[in-house]
C-alpha cells in the first residue's frame, strides 16, 4: 500500500476460515481491506474502541440460537459503537477429519458450542456416540487438527466446521450438509465508531437497547406503545437480564426504519422520556432489502404537515 | 365610556336573568361590557362569527345533563371559533309564580327542558301532578309570566327559574332549592375568534373535536393511545354522532394542559396524523384552578432533552 | 278478543301520530296490541316498571342528535329493564298548518326541540324569520293546532311534524321533505322486564351501562381492553356524566354479539371485575341484520376448546 | 436400598462438584436421592422423558447471562415436561490449580464458557494475558486437572470452578471471589413428567412458551393484553427465535400466580385462543417466597362473583 491511502482494518473472529470471515468477505475482499483476526467477539469490538481496527465484523443473531450474547452485551455498555451494515451468511457445516478417517470411527468432535448446538439432532441420528470437545471457534478446531502432527492425538477425531475451513486447512470432508435446520442463517454486522449515519435507503433498521422503568408487564406495554403510537414496527425484540437482579431486563430491539425518518425519531424521543436508559446502536440498510412497512399517517410529510398545523394553532390561526 | 374605546360586546342566551347571564356577570360586569341577549346558543355563537359580538358566553356542559349539544355541534363545524375561558355556575332553581299563587295549586310549570330534566325527581316527590310546559329559556318563562296581564292565563301556573330571574321579574318564590342534585353545576365558556392563545397557567385545558378513522373499538383505543403515549390525561370525553350514519362518531375531548406545552402539542401532532379530522377549540385556564397532572418524563424539559439527544444522534455523536 | 288472551300492552310517547307510534306500528299493528300513549319517555318506561304496560317503545338514538338522554338515563338506574328488539324509523318532517295558511306567512313554528334542531338549517335557508315554539312532542303540536278553534290563536302558525301526524289531524302540508339531513334515522327499542333473553341470531347487539373506576384516560383504555381481549367490537359508545361531579362519566355501550356467545359473556365477566358498576340492558337482534364481526379465535368453539385445554392442564395432563 | 421403597432418581449436569449439584443438594441430600450425573442439560431432561430418571435438576436462568438456551429449547418442544420447583444458587467462582501453581503464571484457564463469560472483566483486570480453554462443565475441568498425571500438561494451567469443585478435587485455590458481579445467582428448576400440579402457595409462578401469530409489534401487544386484561403480572419474558426464519419468535414467559387461580387460568384460555401455540410448563412455588401481586378485582372470588352474575343474566334475571 503506497501513498496516503491505507486499507480499512477489519477485526473479526479468527482464525482464517470462520463463518465470520465468510461474512467479512462479503463486505470487503482480502485486497480491499486489512483482515485482523481476533480471539473472540469482545476483542473484535474492543479493537474498534481502542483504534486498532476501523471496523469489526461480528455475529449478532443466529436463526436457530438467537441473539449472540457477547455481541449484544458488549455493544450495550461501555464506549459507544454503532452498527453500519448487516450481512447474512447461511449456516452449513461439514464434518471433516484427517485423510483416512472413517465416519463410523468418529466419537470425539471438536467445534464451537454454538455449532454443536445446531447439529445436535443430526449427531443423535447419524453418530449417536459422538461427544462434543469444545473449541473457541469452528476454525480453531480445524486449525488445531491441521497443525497437530499425524502421530499425535489432538484430543478429537473430527471437526464440525464451515466448508471454507475444511478447504483452507486441507481436511477431508466426512459428511456435508450437517445441520438440524437446512435454512439456518447467521446475521453479521459491521460495527464502527459513531459518525455520520449511513444514508436512509427505504429499507433500513434501527437498533436499540432499552431498559424498562420497572419489571412489570405494564412497563413493557408502555414501551411498545411508544413505537405503536408512531406506527413503527419491530423486526426483533429480545430481553436480556440487566445482571443486577433476577427479573430485571433490558430489551435489545431492531425497529423498522431509519433515524432520519420522523416516525423513528419520534419513537426514540418518546423512549428517551419514559425509559431510564436508551442506547442507540445505529440505523443501517437491511440485508434482505425489504421495504419498510409504514402505516398511513406515518410518512415524513405527515409529521411535517401535523407539525406545521400545530405551529399555526400556536400562532393563533385555526386552519381546519 | 369616552373617546375611542368601545366596551367589548358579549352575546349570550337571554333574556335578562338566565343562568348564562349569571355566568357572564362573573366575566364582565354590566359596566365593563355590552350585553347582547340572543335567542339561543347558535345565534350567540353566530354573532361572534359575523362580527356583531366580540365574544359569546355559552353553556358547554352540565354536571347532570352532560354536554350541551347545540354548543358542541356549532363549535365543531363551520367557521373556526376558540374557547378562551371557562366559568362554573351552580344550578339552583326556584319555583316562582304571581303573587298569591299557592304551591299546592301548581299543575303547569313552564321552563326550559334541561331545567325540567334536572328537577324531575323533585316534582315527582313534591308536586306529582305538575306537567311541563316547554319554554325556550328559564328566563323567557319568567318574562312571559311577568308580562302577561293578571287576568290572562299565560298557559302555566308557575315557572322553574334561576333565583336571579325571580328577583328581576318580581315573582313570588313558592319553593327554593328545587333540584334533584344539590351539587349540580353548569360549565360556561367564553368563545371568540381565533387569535393569540391565553397564556399557559399550569392549570389549563385544551378542547378538541376528533373524528375516528373507523367505528371500531380498536380505532378508539388507537386515538386514546396518542394521548397516553405522551402522558396527557383527559378530563372529558364525549361521543357525538357524525350525523351521516348511525354508528359513526366524533369525540369531543378536554385534555389536561395547554397547547404551549410539549406533551399536548405532540399528542395533537399524533392525532392529526392518524385521525381523519381534528379541530382545535382552544387552550385556556381551568375554572377549578387544579394543577395539571403530569407523569414523569412529560415536562417540556424532558421533550427538549429527548429532542436534543435525537438531534445529536442524527449528527453522528452517541451521547449515552 | 275473546277468552283468556289479552293483547300485549305497549306504552309509547303519544299522542297519536308521533314517530314513536310509527315505530310501534312496525312492531305490532293496532289489532295486535293495545296502544297506551304516554306523555314522555320516562312515563313510558315507568309504565312497564309498574306493570301497567307489558312493553314500552322508546327512541334511544338519533343519527343526528345522538343518544336520547331521557331514555338512556331512565334505563341506567332504578328497577332493571331490558331491550328486546330495535327498529329504525327514517326521520322526515312536513311543515303543516290550517287550511289556507301560506308558507310565506309562517313565523311561529311549534314542534319538539329535537325536531327543531334537526331542521335548523332548512329554516335558516327557507324561512329565516321563523321562531321555535316548544312542544312536548311533534304530534302534540299537531293535536293542539287541530283542536284550537279556528278563531283562536294557538300561539303558532304551523307545526313541524311527521307525515303521519299531518294526515291524522287533517292538516295542510305547506312543505314536505323538511330536514337538514335526508338520511336521518331514529333508532327505537322495545323495552320490557327482565326474563328469557331473545334467542341469538348471529346478528345481535348487547347493550350495557358501565361506570369507570376513575376519570383517567387510562381507565377508559382498561375498560376497552376488556372488550378487545375477547375480540368484541363496539357499535356505539357514548359518555354520560354521572351527575355527581363534573368530569365523572358513565358509558353507554352497544357491543356486537349476544350474551349467549362466549366472547360477550367473557367480556362482561371482565367488566364486572374491574368496573365499579355494570348494568346489562339486554341482548337482542340488530335492526340492520348485519352479521357480527368475529375475529379468529373468538368463536364459542374456541373458548370451549381453550377451557378444556386448561382443565386438562389442571388435571395434570399436558396436551400440547 | 431394601424393600419396596426406591429413592427418587435425579438427573443433573455432572460430574460431581458442579453448580447443578449444589442446587440438587438443596432439594434432596445424597442420602435421600439417587444422583445421576449427565453430560449435559439435554441429556438430563431426556433421562426424565425416557424414564431413566424421575426428575432432572437443570439451570434455567442466570442473572448475568440470561435464559439457558439448551434448557428452554428442550422444554419448549418434544415430549411434555413440567417444572415442579425452583432453587437459587449464588454464583461464586474460585480459580484453582495444582499445588504450587502461582497465580501470576496462569495463562490458560479451563472452564465452561458461561463461567468464563461471567468473569471476563475480572480476568481483564487481574490476569489480562489469560486465555480461555473451553470445557463442557466447570467441574469437568477440575476433574480433568485432578486426573492428569503431574508430569503431563492437561492443556491449561488453572480452572475456574465452584468452591465445591476445588474442595472435592483437592485443588489449590489461587484466587477466590472471582466474579464480575458479586450478586450473580443462577436459578435451577426441578423438572418432571406431567402429573398432579404442586399445590398453590400464594407465592407461585406459571411458566409458558407462547408463539406469536405474526412478527409484528402489534401481535406482542395483543399477547401481553391477554395477561393485562386479567391483572396477571409477568416476572420474566424472553424471546427465542423459532428457528425457521429470522425475525419469528417464541416467548418464554414466567407469569405470577398458579394455574389453580382464576386469573391465570383465564389468561391461558385467552392465549390459547389467539396464539398459534401455547405450551404450559408448570405452576410451582417461587424460590424467593414473594407473595403474588394481585390487582383489585382479580381474586378467585371476583371471578366467581362475575361468573355467577353473567349466569343469572343469561337466565333472565338482572341483579344490578
Amino acid at each position: 500500500m503506497a501513498g496516503s491511502t491505507r486499507l480499512p482494518r477489519y477485526a473479526y473472529l479468527g482464525p482464517a476460515g470462520t463463518f465470520t470471515e465468510a461474512a467479512l468477505r462479503q463486505i470487503a475482499g482480502p485486497d480491499e481491506a486489512q483482515y485482523l483476526p481476533m480471539v473472540d467477539v469482545v476483542s473484535s469490538l474492543e479493537a474498534v474502541r481502542s483504534g486498532r481496527a476501523d471496523f469489526a465484523v461480528v455475529p449478532i443473531e443466529n436463526s436457530v440460537e438467537g441473539g449472540v450474547t457477547a455481541t449484544l452485551d458488549t455493544l450495550a455498555t461501555g464506549q459507544p459503537l454503532v452498527l453500519l451494515r448487516e450481512v447474512l451468511v447461511p449456516v452449513t457445516f461439514v464434518l471433516a477429519g484427517r485423510a483416512g478417517t472413517e465416519l463410523a470411527d468418529v466419537t470425539r468432535v471438536s467445534t464451537h458450542p454454538h455449532a454443536w448446538a445446531q447439529c445436535r439432532r443430526w449427531f443423535n441420528a447419524n453418530l449417536p456416540a459422538a461427544m462434543h470437545v469444545p473449541a473457541t471457534s469452528t476454525a480453531a478446531a480445524a486449525a488445531l487438527l491441521a497443525e497437530t502432527p499425524p502421530d499425535h492425538d489432538p484430543g478429537f477425531d473430527a471437526v464440525l466446521v464451515a466448508p471454507l475451513s475444511a478447504e483452507l486447512y486441507a481436511l477431508e470432508v466426512l459428511a456435508d450438509h450437517v445441520a438440524d435446520n437446512e435454512t439456518a442463517v447467521t446475521r453479521f454486522v459491521v460495527v464502527g465508531l459513531p459518525g455520520e449515519l449511513p444514508a436512509p435507503t427505504g429499507s433500513d433498521k434501527t437498533s436499540l437497547v432499552v431498559h424498562l422503568p420497572s419489571n412489570e408487564a405494564g412497563a413493557l406495554l408502555e414501551m411498545l406503545e411508544q413505537f405503536a403510537a408512531r406506527g413503527v414496527n419491530l423486526s426483533r425484540i429480545e430481553s436480556r437480564p440487566l445482571g443486577d437482579l433476577l427479573g430485571r431486563y433490558s430489551f435489545s430491539i431492531d425497529a423498522e426504519g431509519h433515524l432520519a425518518e420522523e416516525r423513528v425519531a419520534e419513537a426514540l424521543i418518546g423512549l428517551h422520556r419514559v425509559c431510564p436508559h436508551v442506547r442507540f446502536l445505529g440505523s443501517y440498510p437491511r440485508a434482505d432489502g425489504a421495504a419498510t412497512n409504514a402505516s398511513p399517517g406515518t410518512a415524513d410529510a405527515d409529521f411535517e404537515g401535523a407539525r406545521r398545523w400545530v405551529e399555526s394553532l400556536r400562532a393563533g390561526s385555526t386552519p381546519t
